[in-house]
């Protein structure tokens, strides 16, 4: 069973700080075919439906070249969740496990990331498969899947550097 | 070359929003062998220099069996990036491209992504290989590596939802 707002046996809730560090902008919206914390896939894959992922101005303006990647790695801030425990029962069996060590909506900065097959562009709006989040899931970031891309500007001293160990 | 804080030819800065949707806390500090961006990696290696990730409590609580995971995911703060670029161009030769096209520092939330192989736990401190980040980035998150974890919970509906595109 999916979280609602319970703290359960063995977990460990923390004080939040009472200060921010940074800010985030939502930068636009996700369409899934899931309206409840209770549907929503634990993982995607990638013969999932067909998501959208829609871009606010002027942001959209960013897409441009995009087409030319098949996968697409794609941050979104999972607006449900709470912040606060360190340690998680996933099970709700008393068993709990550093939030560290586990793939839930439940971090302390709640950033989903997902690698989706893209699908389609239409404006301002992709589609895609893959995803796992909740229908109108704040979009944080889109980047080509690491896998696929090779660095266009020229590389730099740490880019030969390896290590001793 | 490295932006440091121009606009290039090409390039398209646009108005950042006037107010932030989101809040980040910094969970812990990343170090690295690079203390200047015209130094760093354009991309990280598995079998680059290794560089430490040291949490802030309370959040090293959160560590409690990361060991069991050879390879992790790293989310970090840019904090040195510029956030209005919607076109950049990486060559600085005049032909820019859309930012969610390219896996540069710059984006309207300057997010890094890097999946670094674990290789020792001292205390608040693992070691890893594979970041591409100046020393001091902010941390903002860990998690498994996707294709390494397998979820505890039990399966939801969406688990077995598939498309028909």
């Amino acid at each position: 069973m999916v979280r609602l707002n319970e703290v359960r046996a063995g977990e460990l809730a923390v004080d939040l700080p009472a200060r921010a560090d940074a800010e985030i902008y939502f930068i636009g919206r996700i369409r899934t075919p899931w309206t409840s914390r209770l549907e929503c896939p634990r993982q995607g894959r990638a013969d999932g439906p067909t998501c959208r992922i829609e871009l606010f101005a002027p942001w959209d303006k960013g897409l441009d070249h995009i087409a030319e990647f098949q996968r697409l790695e794609v941050l979104y801030w999972l607006h449900e969740s709470r912040r606060d425990l360190a340690l998680q029962s996933p099970r709700s069996d008393g068993q709990a496990r550093g939030v560290f060590s586990l793939r839930t909506p439940v971090w302390p900065n709640p950033i989903g990331t997902s690698i989706v097959q893209l699908v389609r562009i239409e404006g301002a709006t992709l589609s895609v498969r893959g995803l796992d989040c909740l229908d109108g899931t704040p979009l944080v970031d889109l980047k080509p899947d690491r896998t696929l891309f090779e660095p266009l500007a020229p590389a730099q001293a740490g880019d030969f550097q390896v290590g001793d160990a």
